[in-house]
């Protein structure tokens, strides 16, 4: 027999009010209305990034990943800001009421992501929809008075970082779609890395410091690096190259497009790599290599804004990459 | 030939930027994340409350009533908490690219509402989804540091005190679901009334100044009178009995109720009132009186906290009332 949850009390006392303990503005979850009391001389940065049942995640998803991908969406948003997360209210729309196993299973995957970035839950809603589950978090970090690192505010001249590795989590979306293909390719090692890239991102909120002071610019790579750093790009009205060669790739990655050339263009096109991008003017190119050695988190300069528009990607021998896509909207597509 | 906008940025720049003019902290709705700059000394309140096609609205609803609602509910619970309301970030998610005057209708609408609540736009998401439209707004007020009244800080021997008139919504509904109905026992301009109020409710905005200084608790009625005192009073231990004659109705709901004696029950349980129930301890009734002679809002006290529980409802021969339901619960429920 499987229990299920039919009382909204219930479901908030039993599985979320535990996620709001210890934090003073969230009044054990029994107010319409949370508090952030902000410390003196900050300013509050706010994410807001709904998460969709067969758009952002697949219904076949454990509980407890797609709670902490719905958190980790947003979290990536503050850290590309320079922000330090502090809390996040949370909506929830179910389509049935949900089983008590899966909301344990939503409950510690959320623990385990707010434990993780350093947040926690303070306010929010839970509902019923004739849709499909959604999550619905938005996110609350702080930030030095008027430092909030901003999209469009890069320049030619400013040299283009960006955090991590790219495309792992598109080739862990591809072998999710269809967990035979490959498998005589890859190693189940390099399965489980792709796949954990995909449902687990790892926001880089440790990057605050390095952002607040030295980034010109700053987002994160939600959408696939070309269509993300097309905007940066396109707000400093400038271009940039990038070498395909040159871009972070995981060894996994590596091992999957030598495998399937096909898959190449997810790389810089599959989008949910949660990684950041970032710009740094010249004059503090010295004082950020220094911020990085202190930081557990690997940085590769891949390109330079220069005068005039657009992405150009680059192959080995300079030409330039034909790309059919160009990033991941989730506007005009409804599943991918 | 209908226009639809099937361009994420199109929809953006054209009909919600110009929401966020003005607004330092929505950086022309252009960034991943908005900002909050505190004035020193207040704390920041946040409601997260969604609503949803099938269960808060229905389909046939015109956009700018959608958008007012929206809008409204949210900047409700932050009326009932004493803040000032600041700035809000919202989340759509269209089953199908949103009609062009669809859009201007619902834009047109939000305009209206947060012109008379105070508040700008200052960023949010918009997507794609299997499932009915839904708006999904979080807003921010402020209040001064440590002054937020919460739901659970009242006391036996508080006074309870609603604002404005109860049912409208409720019977605005009923109308809403039926229209031929009452037609010929209700004035247009009655019905227009209780419509209205359906449909665009008005937060108590102006209370904030009395809540403040004068009230132990607070909460607004969203789910019905009954279920939304028994709230309050649960949390104080206490009970309170409650005269119907002693509630304060509009002229049309009197008008509706005495033609129609079933639809009694939707005063006290049928929800959407957005007024704003709170108490009020006897040492500050004077004071409370005094404030409440410069603000235009309707005030009536309907009953006194008692030790005990639970909440009675007396007819005018003094006898406990029966009810069928209790109140609205979204959760249990997919559509009215």
């Amino acid at each position: 027999m499987t229990a299920r949850i039919d009382n909204e009390t219930d479901l908030i006392q039993t599985y979320l009010a535990p996620l709001a303990a210890g934090a003073p503005g969230a009044f054990g979850l029994q107010d319409d209305a949370a508090l952030i009391s902000p410390e003196p001389g900050t300013d509050i940065v706010i994410s807001t990034d709904p998460v969709r049942a067969g758009v952002h995640f697949l219904e076949s998803h454990r509980a407890g990943d797609i709670a902490w991908k719905a958190l980790a969406v947003n979290i990536s948003d503050l850290a590309a800001k320079g922000a330090k997360p502090l809390a996040y209210t949370m909506a929830l729309a179910f389509p049935d009421a949900p089983e008590r196993a899966w909301m344990q299973s939503f409950a510690d995957g959320l623990r385990a992501a707010q434990t993780e970035f350093g947040c926690h839950l303070i306010g929010g809603d839970t509902d019923r929809t004739s849709g499909p589950l959604s999550v619905s978090i938005t996110a609350f970090g702080s930030v030095p008075q008027g430092r909030m690192v901003q999209r469009t505010t890069a320049k030619a001249g400013d040299h283009i970082f960006v955090t991590g590795t790219l495309g792992d989590a598109a080739l862990g979306l591809a072998l999710h779609r269809d967990p035979a293909f490959l498998s005589r390719e890859l190693s189940s090692g390099n399965r489980a890395f792709l796949s954990g890239r995909y449902l687990r991102p790892s926001p880089r909120v440790a990057l605050a410091p390095l952002l607040l002071s030295c980034a010109s610019a700053s987002l994160d790579v939600s959408d696939g690096l070309i269509k993300d750093l097309g905007r940066l790009a396109a707000a400093a009205k400038a271009g940039v190259a990038i070498r395909f060669a040159g871009l972070p790739l995981s060894p996994p990655a590596r091992h999957m497009i030598s495998a399937a050339p096909q898959f190449t263009e997810r790389i810089v096109a599959g989008g949910d790599d949660y990684e950041i991008l970032f710009a740094v003017p010249p004059g503090r190119l010295e004082t950020m290599r220094g911020i990085a050695l202190a930081i557990p988190v690997q940085i590769t300069e891949i390109g330079r804004l220069e005068a005039g528009g657009g992405v150009t990607l680059l192959d080995a021998s300079g030409q330039a990459m034909h790309l059919g896509g160009g990033g991941y909207d989730h506007f005009s597509r409804v599943a991918r």
